[in-house]
C-alpha cells in the first residue's frame, strides 16, 4: 500500500521503518526535507531512516506525503498537527483514512509535560472539524513507539491497544495493520468522540512511565 | 480503626459495607441524615444500608463523620468534594489521613457525563490546597465501585489500583486496606501531582465501559 506519513520524529520513523518492512511503499513527510542531517531529532537523523530502510523509504514535503498516501499517518507533534495537515493541503488529504497517533503535549514547563488534552480539547476531533472529508482513525497515541509495532516486546503482547473513527471500513483497514505489526488486542472504543479517552489517558501514561521507570508499557484492559 | 466516610452514595455504601465486614467502626456523613430513606441514591436508601450492616454503621452529619474518623474516605461527588469537606469542617478534618475516592463528573449534557480533570483541574490537589494539613491519598477513582472491594471478581483480581500522595506513611495506611480488599497489584504514582493521570483516565474508563458494556472492568498495568 501507498503510506504517506506526516511528521519526522521517532513515531514516524519507527512507524516507517516498521511500514517498510512490512512491504509498503512509505514517504515521510517533513517540513524541510532537504534537512536530512538535523540532530534535533530523538530518533536520529532521517538520513540514517533512509539508510535503514536500505533506500526503500523516501524523504519529502508535507505535500508531496500526502499526496503519495493511500493511506496517511499523522505522527507530528499535536500541537502543530493541523498546521502540518493544512500545509499538505486539503486537496492532497482529501477523503483518504488518516491514523492519527498523536498527542498534544507542552514540555515548556519540564517533565513530566502538560498534557494539552481535555473534555474540550481533543486532536482527532479538532483535525475531523478542519478536514470533514478526512476518515481520521485515532489509535497508537497511548503506546511508546518502541511499542507500537512490536506489542510483543512487553511481557508477550497481551495488552490493548486502542481504535476510535466514525468510519467502520476505515477502522477495519487500520485493525489490520495493527495485526501486521503484532497487535491481538484491538478495541474498538466507538466513533470519534471516544478519543477523548486515549487522549486524556496520556496523563496517565505519563505517569505510568515516571512510576516504574520504563516507557516499555501499556495496559490491558481486563474484562 | 474508626472511619468516617462523607458521602453517601455507591462509593459510600459499598465501601462502608465492607469496611463495616472487615471490623472497622464506620459512619457515614451526609447532609441530611434524617433522610434515610431518600431514594434518590442509586444505591438504595441508607435505611438499606443500615439494615445491611446489621445495625453496626451509623449515619451522622459530614462534621461529625470527620470527627469519627481517624482515617477518612471522601465518596461524594467530586463537583462538591470541597464543599463537602468545608461543611466537616478544618477542626474535624484536621491532618488525618483521607483517601479520595471522587471524580468531577458533570452530567448535565447527557451520558457518557463530561469528564472535569483536566492538566490544570485536578480535586486531590484541590482538597489538599483547601486543607493543608490531610493527608490526601487518591485511589480507587479509576475502578467502579463492586469491583473496588471485590478486585478477585474481574478476572481473579489481577489488575491494578493506583496511589497517588505526598505521605509515606499515609499510602502505607491506605495500602494496607486496599489488600484487605483483595488488592494485589497497588501501583504507586509518586506524590499527590500525579493524581492528574487518574483522574485524567476517567475519561477512558467510561469510553471502556461504553465499548465493552460493563463496568466489571480494570486496567492491568502490563510491564
Amino acid at each position: 500500500m501507498k503510506i504517506g506519513i506526516i511528521g519526522s520524529g521517532i513515531v514516524a520513523q519507527t512507524l516507517g521503518s516498521k511500514l517498510v518492512e512490512l512491504g509498503h511503499d512509505v514517504v515521510i513527510g517533513t517540513r524541510d526535507p532537504q534537512k536530512l542531517d538535523d540532530k534535533k531529532n530523538l530518533a536520529g537523523s532521517l538520513r540514517e531512516w533512509l539508510s535503514r530502510t536500505g533506500g526503500k523509504g523516501k524523504v519529502v514535503t508535507f505535500r508531496e506525503a500526502a499526496a503519495h498516501g493511500d493511506l496517511l499517518v499523522n505522527a507530528t507533534s499535536g500541537e502543530i498537527s493541523v498546521e502540518a495537515l493544512r500545509m499538505a493541503g486539503a486537496g492532497q488529504v482529501g477523503g483518504k483514512v488518516l491514523i492519527d497517533t498523536a498527542n498534544v503535549l507542552d514540555f515548556s514547563k519540564g517533565r513530566p509535560p502538560r498534557v494539552g488534552a481535555s473534555q474540550d480539547n481533543c486532536l482527532a476531533e479538532q483535525i475531523q472539524s478542519a478536514f470533514p472529508n478526512l476518515k481520521v482513525v485515532k489509535t497508537l497515541n497511548t503506546i511508546g513507539a518502541p511499542v507500537m509495532i512490536d506489542p510483543q516486546s512487553v511481557k508477550g503482547g497481551d495488552h490493548t491497544v486502542f481504535l476510535s473513527g466514525d468510519d467502520g471500513a476505515a477502522k477495519g483497514k487500520v485493525a489490520e495493520l495493527l495485526r501486521a505489526f503484532g497487535w491481538t488486542d484491538i478495541l474498538d472504543l466507538g466513533d470519534l468522540s471516544t478519543a477523548r479517552g486515549p487522549e486524556m489517558y496520556m496523563a496517565m501514561w505519563l505517569r505510568l512511565w515516571g512510576a516504574t521507570g520504563t516507557g516499555a508499557l501499556n495496559i490491558k484492559v481486563v474484562r
